[in-house]
């Protein structure tokens, strides 16, 4: 009955591109100019920052606004840098969205303009959806202030917001137009803001590159002092990581259902749920990790040694190893079923056997994990008493 | 200073599929069933409808029910069909966006579950959105209820709505999974939504293909006879030459500024703007093609012949061929400023000296344009006088 009429592939690209500096708006080489110039003149520039960071560093918005009339051939300014919520409260609802959306109406932001985000993973999140929604889409250079944002969020393509009790339900797949890893907006974050990233890379070490696991475990007291240049080495790898992934991973838009950077992740979204985000996205991705890997260890062959050894490097670098949150089983659980529906119908599990080793399972047997949870959660206290 | 840590081409592809069918709910073949199927079995849909459809054909909702209860290995329903306000009210703001987001969330449909949306290209155009954004992209399969949305938006690769009090303002592109256009849809609209898909085929013939401009002035009086087979013939050419524009055309994202398929439209826009949407979009398209055709032959050597013709055949389909709202000269001006801030910084407007021969042009000269108006206003009263 019916006939194709047309039909087509449709093809498009885009350069994902990660820089990393040092006080980029102090610099003055032409090398983040460039990013904005075009042969037909100076770019329309929309700067948001996040609140956050702008109490911290309450001199960016003065140096950004310099560096910018310091290069007039390449930028122009669209008026003062628009201050917005930081923090998971940024993609909570739409008040940031809808506040960029129409900063980039009022402020006359076309196509070929840019937004220049800085800020934290949530914040670049909500900016990020938009800055790909308003006129169909505005070039975005990011620079995500925290380590965990360098290291993972900040340099994916990927932006949401929250809305109707549910994560990430509203967002799109957009590549950035570029983002700037600057170590410079590091040193005032907290402790847990600042050790925020390094599960993240403890995770995607452990998925594909274990020199880069025994180079944290090496700088665990470089990292706890504070040292820029380890923090920078490390970010800087974790990012690669992802690039390299998303680039090279042969599905960028997640259009297929495996998502293999997502190890020990169903677990972690939902105790960050369950606790109110009183625990941070990076302190419930390092138990994740080590419910994930002890349920490897129980079901399929991995080692007692690396549950081990991962626990020891995550609690060296000052992370929590368990959660009283652990103990309501049936709700923790329910994170499986969360996340099969968010991947869509079929569950798709990456477990990491051994460093550089995974394996994707689609089912995990309850037992086992509510066996793994009570495991992690005994070796836990154990090492919180010792420590205490 | 910066140094590039990590860079790479993200490459996507998506396939486009428009079909043409009649009664697509009550066919017996499988070809519709099986754009849902997958080798994991049945797909979940969320239905959504039209307010408009649904008053004027009332048994499509049973109708697809039973369709679906036909083909339980193909298709899961995941509720009766959500019925939605239809019309530009759809995307005046983001109620329509928010309730299809709900029902996405509600009804557990994934990023491997459908949206079968059916109704005119406004309603398309709020409900994509939400198909493209919630879970950050579920697969969208649209049928167009009207001879614009069939013929044009409904084939394309974009959505929209309207924020802010600026037309498309939050939108992205999105390739559909598949389009459907169904004949059975069209005949219980009303004579501005009959023709209304008409003028953009007459634009399309203009630009791409002289053949389809012969086959529209044949086609005439079928066409005011309400002929189903002439309107199908005349909205799958012009539905194909969109597709092949989109898939062939190089930048099927309009990254770059050229945007050739909106020959007439900077005025369209703001007529239908400055009338308050009391001319439709295809009534507008109409005028403003006799507008750049009229600025066409006074200033890049396009003859007054083809005014006239392109005149006469719009006229004899039934098209206004003036607007009092041409009177208002500044304000309708002002729209030529508003199409250079919506493609970006630079003015890029495709103008047709012959049919199938078109440049484009970055500046329109004032004098010329109200010239051109005044031309085509003056003609087009004559005209009314006449028929009158």
């Amino acid at each position: 009955m019916e006939q194709l009429t047309s039909s087509g592939k449709i093809t498009v690209s885009w350069h994902h591109r990660v820089l990393k500096c040092r006080d980029a708006f102090q610099a003055e080489g032409p090398a983040l100019a460039s990013l904005f110039q075009t042969e037909e003149g100076p770019s329309r520039v929309l700067i948001v920052i996040d609140a956050g960071l702008d109490a911290a560093q309450p001199e960016l918005r003065a140096n950004v606004m310099h560096w910018m009339q310091q290069h007039p051939e390449a930028v122009t300014p669209s008026g003062p840098p628009l201050i917005v919520l930081g923090g998971e409260q940024a993609k909570q609802d739409h008040v940031v969205f809808d506040q960029v959306v129409q900063a980039v109406h009022q402020r006359r932001i076309c196509r070929q303009s840019y937004i220049l985000a800085i800020g934290g993973g949530a914040m670049l999140d909500a900016v990020g959806l938009a800055a790909a929604t308003a006129h169909r889409g505005v070039r975005l250079v990011r620079l995500p202030s925290t380590t965990l944002s360098q290291a993972d969020a900040g340099v994916s393509v990927k932006n949401g917001i929250n809305a109707f009790g549910a994560k990430n339900l509203i967002g799109t797949f957009a590549p950035p137009w570029a983002v700037i890893n600057d170590a410079t907006l590091l040193p005032t974050l907290d402790d847990v803001f600042w050790r925020g990233g390094l599960s993240e890379a403890v995770k995607v070490g452990l998925l594909k590159d274990p020199d880069l696991l025994t180079m944290i475990e090496e700088s665990t007291s470089d990292l706890n002092n504070r040292d820029l240049d380890a923090m920078e080495r490390i970010v800087t790898a974790t990012a690669n990581l992802h690039v390299n992934h998303i680039v090279s991973g042969g599905d960028p838009f997640e259009i297929s259902r495996a998502r293999p950077l997502d190890f020990g992740h169903w677990s972690a979204h939902q105790l960050e749920q369950m606790t109110g985000t009183r625990l941070s996205h990076g302190d419930a991705v390092g138990i994740g990790l080590l419910i994930d890997l002890q349920y490897a260890a129980l079901e399929l062959g991995a080692s007692s040694a690396l549950v081990n050894r991962v626990a020891d490097c995550l609690a060296s670098l000052g992370f929590p190893t368990h959660s009283d949150a652990m103990t309501d089983e049936d709700r923790l659980l329910e994170g499986i079923e969360r996340f099969r529906e968010h991947l869509g119908g079929k569950l798709a599990i990456t477990m990491v056997t051994q460093p550089g080793l995974s394996m994707e399972i689609d089912q995990m047997d309850a037992h086992a994990v509510r066996q793994a949870l009570r495991l992690v959660r005994s070796r836990g206290q154990e090492r919180s008493l010792r420590a205490g």
